[in-house]
């Protein structure tokens, strides 16, 4: 596996007037695929946040709307080549279009988050087994 | 005066594919409103969450969507006929659309909120002290 | 089968500062299952709405809110109890968390949505082969 | 003028159950803030769509979150530096928030977007009575 990949339909709260997919409507699409990857890997942030105090956010992020995608559609949404900090993470992700044929790639992108202490929320450093987990499934996804 | 009026302008945030604003809209620019007629009436809600430990949630609501909205509109939106109980409110609103010659009426709402305690989330009575801005804010209302 | 029922997990994007769902998602939510509900009865509505011309906009909705939903809780959003009209449709919906023992029950609604025809949106007879997977897609859930 | 600033109010809607502001609205903040400077140079997007057959689609974008928005703040929502290409436009965008002491910066953009013909979506060139009030109104904003 070199990328994890999750599924999101598209329904008519995700379009606009444009009759496509509102553009910010695709940070929402990463952000599930980000957290379902966490929970592929052991992480549940609720569980962190009330027991390590550790939450994410996003501090950074690169965009490319290439093409758009429309009500009904079904995507696919990745988590690949994640790099691992001591305070932060960085993810690349794209969104794709399942088709008959195959996929068509309709937004790219590179997001990176930190880890700040809930509450406050100043920056900290991943508490130790939250990193480990996250060195384990960053590796299993560049085999 | 016998209602409170708030501006709202229609963006692409707004819309769906159905070149129309999305039907859960209306309940946030109704929030919207709501929330400027408490501040209008001199309640702050962070304020009073953080030195009263009371928030407001909405527990009932009766919608009618009777006209669309679109892309670029500018719409008003009321509060009237606000009834104060010592746990929970009652709004009456409605959305409508400023013309030329006018408005249009395009939604119309009841909507029941009551004041729980933060964090818990337990129904509690609303403290004295904004409970007498309340009802001279409704009565204000009603002249 | 008395129902139709959609899991749904809720994201960041669907709380507030209230740490709980916030109120006008359920709405999207409910809208998920309806359309998942069409679908599974057969009418995918891009396609009815370029085939046939017809798309369903919601009318009218009472809501009650229960309990909160909060992050990362796994809701079961139902469909049930279904009246169809020659011109509009109405639902009973239920919000549900799936817990341990069962299910909490958080939010019910009463939907109804009208067919109008897609551009102008001027209300129209359900067409005839809708109709028909209406009813028959009613029948099915009452049993 | 060096830059053209749209007050932003942050509601419930904006926030998240961390806290703060959810990361994807500052996408939608900044589409107010450009969609209201263009009608401040002149053009209604409404009115350029449907006379002229062009629409506006975000392409790519490179955002820096600083520090986080709460409920309730005011927000200021620039727009500057605007490059107006003969198919697309790139601006830069800032979200401050309004202190007592002053303004306090909490995002970065730059955007860029693209000129499509409705419907199709396929790349157009700007029709010339929009670029140039485009170009009047980039030149405005950095004198």
């Amino acid at each position: 596996m070199s990328e994890f990949a999750w599924p999101i339909r598209v329904y008519w709260e995700d379009t606009d007037a444009g009759q496509i997919v509102y553009h910010a409507r695709y940070l929402h699409f990463m952000e599930r695929a980000r957290s379902e990857w966490l929970r592929h890997i052991g992480i549940e942030q609720d569980q962190v946040r009330d027991e390590q105090n550790v939450v994410f956010v996003v501090t950074e992020s690169y965009l490319k709307w290439i093409k758009p995608a429309r009500y009904n559609d079904e995507l696919n949404v990745t988590v690949e080549n994640v790099k691992i900090g001591r305070a932060s993470l960085q993810f690349e992700q794209r969104v794709c279009r399942q088709n008959q044929d195959g996929e068509e790639l309709l937004v790219t992108a590179t997001v990176r988050a930190a880890a700040v202490a809930d509450g406050g929320l100043k920056p900290m450093r991943i508490p130790q087994s939250i990193y480990e987990k996250f060195v384990a499934g960053a590796k299993a996804l560049a085999e």
